[in-house]
């Protein structure tokens, strides 16, 4: 999950002196957020602050941050759109993002890996042809779901663009990566079969990834306790898992082999520190019950009414362990 | 699912002589619209045109409805605004909803059953703690998961509300009832088990049902892959599966008693008419492969983008059979 943001005071002061946009294209700035979780909460990664609609403006689909939320003014609806966009080199359009994974892994000198990050291709699509965020994305759906050689070209360049761009993460010094299918769940399992799942497969496939000690990958979605078969059978290293779906559950859909993300409720962290604790406690049983690996994390984004002093404990609390 | 609506012209046409809440308060109007996709679509059943949060307001949690949606400027948030709440005879302060159950039974003639609603105990209490709809519910989670004690005072008065509220529409004529914990995907398997199934369970039990032929109670809730089982164990005979779980993989969970509906995902609406031909044969295949009894319906509600015609020609696919 994103870990900075607009809980923490530290990070709201960085963002006054900037617009949520520049604050992501000013390294400097995206460094110094960036390591405030590590510093502040003591988490075990940092996660690269950035944010995956980025990638959309670099395909030339301009995007805007407003208080609406992000959207895209000249969405994709056309296969001349579609046609008209085209897949950046990461380095030329995106290079203040490898810039600040440069500067981070400078700051972090070791102490914690990175966790650089790209939307999943769904996700991205969704985005840029809604315009918007929505509940349904029908207009990204009507239009995939109809027209299959859009789809397929749509979706073809956007996960080229996303290779080029994790690679470069990968080759700015990036230790882990997380791929964000955000709207997974707006998909039925067949519509994901088609739309979602391959195309995350493609992107994974195409990493350059270190031979001996490659870069684990980490795919995650909300509402996915019907994907989490196809999402483990993407070559993810690991499948995040939101708080819908107990872990022990999660495992008999994953499979043995790969390993689990999660899963505790965001909303934990608003409630007393002996609950949260006995939460902890619970999530670190059902991993323990569901077996094979298991990283620690919220279930979904940290939200920004959440407590700083709650996740500080609640990182306390895991580092303590089963007891 | 509310099958009057914003897509309907006819629905826009009476609509724009009335705010929302006068439209639900105003018997003639409320059996207008309710009758419209009986007329229009061709539809097996009529639902009650009606708000889930009146009662709400009936308990003496005073709901505004403007453009920014339901809203309760004066939230539930201390054991003080739970004692102020009363359990509120129906008839007297929701009178109109049995006026209109009673026209609609008179004008629908036995031609087709009118199915009554409620909201359940979970999510009305969401409402009235958050004072607004929200993404997370935190307001509402902190609340009851950290002070059981109101959580049992504020779910027994609801659920005695609802209660009274169902069974007086029930008297009125009711022929089904559907109860709606539309908030139900927020919490965990472990909170729904809590908060959720068990005051559910609680509201069937005490509706007084004909002992001959008991009207079917149907429960529905968006986001519940992990809670049909718990849903299936409340007494309702109806489980709603909205489009993130093929109906098959449902039956695996709910057992073979609870007959289930569902579950097209409500943007195939936007599809081509032969693709959406297509999507109501795969879901009417899965249901066959479920076994057991199966109401064909959408996954989630019908939205105001959604066209008629589409509407009109999945009525007709669905009459049509699997072929």
């Amino acid at each position: 999950m994103r870990q900075a943001g607009r809980y923490l005071p530290e990070y709201r002061a960085v963002r006054a002196n900037y617009s949520f946009l520049e604050l992501c294209r000013t390294p400097d700035a995206a460094c110094e957020v960036t390591l405030q979780p590590v510093e502040i909460l003591g988490v075990d990664a940092a996660i690269l602050f950035s944010d995956i609609l980025l990638i959309c403006d670099s395909m030339g689909c301009p995007l805007v941050l407003d208080d609406g939320g992000p959207q895209f003014p000249t969405p994709v609806r056309t296969r001349a759109d579609v046609d008209a966009l085209i897949v950046p080199d990461p380095e030329e359009k995106l290079g203040y993002v490898m810039e600040a994974v440069r500067k981070i892994k400078r700051s972090l000198d070791g102490k914690v890996p990175l966790i650089g990050f790209s939307g999943a291709p769904w996700t991205l699509a969704a985005y840029m042809i809604e315009g918007k965020t929505s509940r349904s994305f029908e207009k990204a759906k009507a239009l995939l779901l109809s027209d299959e050689k859009l789809a397929e070209a749509l979706l073809s360049k956007i996960t080229d663009s996303i290779i080029l761009y994790l690679n470069a993460q990968l080759a700015a010094g990036a230790q882990a990566l997380q791929i964000f299918d955000s709207w997974a769940g707006a998909l039925s399992p067949e519509d994901y079969a088609k739309l979602g799942a391959p195309w995350i497969e493609r992107v994974i496939a195409g990493l350059k990834r270190d031979p001996v000690n490659p870069q684990p990958v980490i795919v995650f979605g909300v509402e996915t306790g019907e994907l989490l078969a196809p999402l483990s059978r993407t070559g993810a290293d690991v499948v995040g898992v939101d708080w819908r779906v107990p872990l022990s559950v999660a495992r008999t859909r994953v499979g043995p082999k790969v390993a689990l993300q999660g899963n505790l409720d965001p909303t934990s962290l608003f409630l007393p520190h002996d609950i949260l604790a006995a939460r902890v406690q619970h999530v670190l049983r059902e991993a323990k019950a569901a077996g094979g690996g298991h990283i620690f994390n919220l279930g979904h984004g940290i939200t920004p009414a959440a407590p700083v002093e709650a996740a500080r404990a609640l990182v306390e609390f895991v580092h303590r362990g089963l007891t």
